[in-house]
């Protein structure tokens, strides 16, 4: 039995599937001239591999991201027919007599470094593409272990060094029972989506195991108690697989819920509302009861690939999301890069502290080439349903009057093009920031609704890194600033009319449920996951009940006053539910 | 011309003395047998060399850090007497021929590893006196450049590579002109020692020089202005010296004004107190009228060394200072490391965003074993004058209390231990983090007093490292979410009747003087060097006008309209005094 990081719920129970680790090492040797003839064999080979290989790639990521990446993947098969770098990595071959390996290495450098001294942004895209396809031919020149996933269909429990979020979006969930990582945090995009796609999972299981798991060994993962079981006993087995049967049949019964609607006892509605980051986690979130989207987190659009998305790409994401959701209001936050959230293919500084860093709208509004590209994006896409955007991490009225300026700038591009957009769109703001807090009052005035993003404000508010393993026992959203922070907004929205949501993940939590209906917080929005057991809670919860409890809350000056007594208050919620979990009118 | 950071105020003008940067490597060579003697003779040459620049080191602190730090020397010292050190290293060389300085190297890292093998905090301590002792006789053995100063007493221009607060504490202030280094930034705290000792300083040339700075070049630093000009003609030589006289005729002036108490023309009065980390510094603000000490920042203590120092060690330290005080208030923040400032026998963990991180009050806590030594000091000096005592970084009233906690439990010990203390000492709190703020109210029942610091509560309030170039242009004090921070933090102490003061840089800045004093705030805690300035703004401020014009910010919702308005009122205030600057009284 390994303790580690429990990251997403649930139990597996199964075979493991080790995803193999590897780096590659390019040969020393020279090619004899008789082998010559044989070495372009290896290369053409390589070749052919690669391409089979990329068409596969496009096929699947239409058929699970729902865009057409066509173009991208059609540049990378142009670059295998390009005489120019074939000729290259020939001559190298042929002249100096190298390896195939070492030859494309050279041509990939050499093409590289001449498209970057260009200076020029398309140049530079193009040499990632070269380097992208570059790497791709090595791999099957090298022989590198495939990272695939075994042929069979037997469903496996997955182990991986690290799980990024670009993986994870191409498992097919099916074959994956639970997933096991050496290196993760549960904070991190990739357990968000395992979260949000019910894959039980369990992270940093590193430096922990006595010896590497095997292919084939059975495993359980318990991803509630961020337990794993190599090699476990029958008992232990039976012993899971009844915890597991028993979850599910909880499950089973959450589902029932999942058309009511998510009133108070006492007739208080709170709209509960989905985070998702691409249409997979969509089908989740609608299939868990969502009424709206409150969170669609763009910058997966731009993670998965290896140059920024054109309108055209985006507006046909934000198109296909818009319209599944069939009437049903989605708001679609603007590019929320830098922080933990990098990409591939555009530099960004290295900053001693990240955080508090070069990020979200601030990238936004110094690159507001990038930014015009996504407006018009969703203007374009607002015409085919119930569509807001929201800014990320602002913290002046300068912020927001900027980013509504390139708005309307992009609105009148687009009549002027003559493109159907729709105009007009509210523009909200996601509060993460202390000083939005502070001047909430000044920014209901400037944006249509409000966000609170708990899980940035609690880090900035309490100075807080909750990543950071030293110092987490202090990352406390039950802290008496945190809920007066959240007084704050909320009472400034009420002036104002406007209405205010919550998005982080104090929302999932359902002992903070009571606290939330007692700040009068008209939506929340959750991982798909957390839809139907906070539903659970809000059936029994009285609003009236709430706001008495949140009074007594805001007497108690200590942290862990605070704590206990949310506690106790839900503890004696659930006592009181009737035994068997019968929710009214089911 | 170069354009660099301006650093620290002032013009220098004068030769340049270049430190040189060197690392060292050890030879490869073994020696011939017949040159045994020889080679012991370099070891023992070597020694005395070490024990030499021990002892003045030695002599050197007493003098200037104002502390005996004799016991550590003389550790060092022992070591080089150490028979078993000095037997492993003769042994080295007459058994396996390697040369002084490879026997050196490798009889250091036996010993380290040794002690530190066996996980005794005492044993670690003197591997790593082992360590210091061994690498200055490495460095003797090697030849490599003394880092002295030039043995002529011509003042000059020190350039330097990087510039440590240590290396800038032994420097002789009236031989150092001005100052300029290659890396480092105008935030670091060697740039806050050179604004104390009012030496210009400019930093970050690097990569901005044609060619390197050469000893014995003419320089002139124009700190205010963050420019360098390296062989100016003769108009530029003249036209700074004239700049400059003129700057010191106004220095002058000013100091004219330092014995005037501090109050407003309408009467009101404002302490003008200093933050210090070092007596060199406490000597600077006290010729500038400082009347207290509103931040004595001990973690210079912790940093200017090789261990932890003892409770006997900073005992003497706050005793002198509170001694050379006279009766003057002195503020004593316990030790705020972390963030950006490291020990370097002690290492703290890897962080990815430090400022929010292991730091401060969260170290002391954690540590409660080195805690404790520094409050037993602090409790013992306290007998020799009016002391008191602040904790850094404070977010919750738990916080504060387990301080408090363990000074009683600090005074139950002296008392049963029957050593002189003093106790009941005022314990106040750093509002520094947006938590803080948001329950001022809170911990006003706690803390006897409030101390703004507004650095970090600016970063963190408005989630911007500003440090961070990509965006320290949104690092804005005048936010109005700053200024209504600063409000409840004040409303808070006055409702409960304790005193708040500001010791961020915020204080020093003559243009916020009227915000701070609209807010009613009763002491500015400053730099040495902006004591008298600000008392020159505050002499012709009328408190009556600042607070209306405090409440018309208020009114205003944006960061640059708040600027704007700041900058007309000083600017109108500063038309309105006198010409020729006049002072009542004067």
């Amino acid at each position: 039995m390994i303790q580690a990081l429990g990251a997403s719920n649930g139990i597996a129970i199964g075979k493991a599937f080790v995803l193999p680790h590897w780096e590659w090492e390019l040969p020393d040797q020279k090619i004899d001239v008789a082998d010559l003839a044989k070495e372009f064999e290896r290369l053409y080979e390589g070749i052919r591999r690669s391409k089979t290989e990329i068409a596969l790639m496009k096929t699947e990521l239409d058929e699970t991201v729902g865009v057409s990446e066509a173009s991208i993947f059609d540049a990378h098969l142009a670059i295998l027919d390009d005489p120019i770098f074939m000729n290259e990595i020939q001559g190298i071959i042929q002249r100096q007599y190298k390896v195939a390996e070492v030859a494309v290495k050279e041509a990939i450098d050499h093409f590289v470094t001449m498209f970057d001294l260009l200076d020029d942004e398309y140049m530079k895209e193009r040499a990632l593409d070269i380097k992208d396809v570059g790497n791709r031919l090595l791999k099957h020149l090298l022989g590198a272990p495939e990272i695939a996933l075994p042929e069979d269909t037997q469903p496996f429990v997955l182990v991986v060094r690290e799980l990024s979020p670009s993986q994870l979006i191409h498992l097919r969930p099916e074959l994956v029972l639970g997933i096991v990582t050496m290196v993760g945090s549960p904070t991190s995009h990739s357990a968000i989506m395992a979260r949000a796609f019910g894959i039980p999972l369990v992270m940093g299981v590193d430096g922990k195991l006595e010896e590497p798991i095997e292919t084939g060994e059975l495993i359980i993962v318990d991803g509630g108690a961020g337990i794993i079981h190599v090699g476990p006993s029958g008992e232990t087995v039976l012993r899971y697989s009844e915890i597991r049967k028993r979850q599910l049949e909880e499950r089973e019964q959450l589902l029932t819920i999942a058309e009511l609607p998510s009133v108070t006892p006492d007739g208080h509605k709170l709209i509960l509302a989905a985070n998702i980051s691409s249409i997979k986690e969509m089908e989740a979130a609608l299939s868990n009861g969502a009424e709206a989207v409150g969170l669609f987190r763009t910058e997966f659009l731009y993670m998965d690939r290896n140059h920024f998305p054109s309108e055209n790409e985006q507006y046909e994401v934000y198109r296909d999301v818009v319209k599944m959701l069939d009437g049903k209001q989605i708001i679609i936050r603007t590019l929320d890069i830098g922080g933990d959230k990098q990409l591939d293919y555009y530099e960004m500084p290295v900053e001693d502290n990240p955080f508090l860093g070069y990020r979200a709208i601030r990238f936004s509004l110094d690159r507001k080439d990038l930014f015009k590209v996504q407006l018009r994006a969703i203007l374009r896409a607002a015409v085919h349903g119930d569509m807001q955007i929201m800014y990320p991490l602002i913290t002046s009225v300068e912020e927001v009057r900027e980013a509504n300026a390139l708005l309307a700038e992009a609105e009148r591009e687009l009549e002027a093009e003559g493109v159907p957009f729709r105009g007009g769109i509210p523009t909200g703001i996601m509060v993460e920031v202390p000083a939005a807090v502070a001047i909430a009052d000044l920014l209901a005035e400037e944006a249509a609704f409000f966000s609170i993003g708990t899980n940035d404000l609690v880090q900035f508010t309490l100075a807080v890194d909750r990543m950071n393993e030293n110092i987490s026992h202090l990352y406390e959203p039950f802290h008496p600033a945190v809920l007066r922070m959240l007084r704050t907004v909320t009472e400034a929205a009420k002036r104002k009319g406007i209405p205010v949501s919550v998005c982080g993940e104090l929302a999932g939590d359902v002992r903070a449920l009571p606290i939330l209906l007692g700040l009068g917080i008209e939506e929340l929005s959750l991982s798909a996951q957390a839809i139907l057991p906070v539903k659970e809670g809000l059936l029994r919860t009285s609003a009236a009940e709430s706001r008495l409890f949140l009074e007594e809350l805001f007497r108690l000056p200590t942290v862990g006053q605070i704590r206990q007594a949310a506690e106790k208050f839900h503890a004696e919620t659930t006592l009181s539910a009737s035994p068997g979990r019968v929710y009214p009118g089911v």
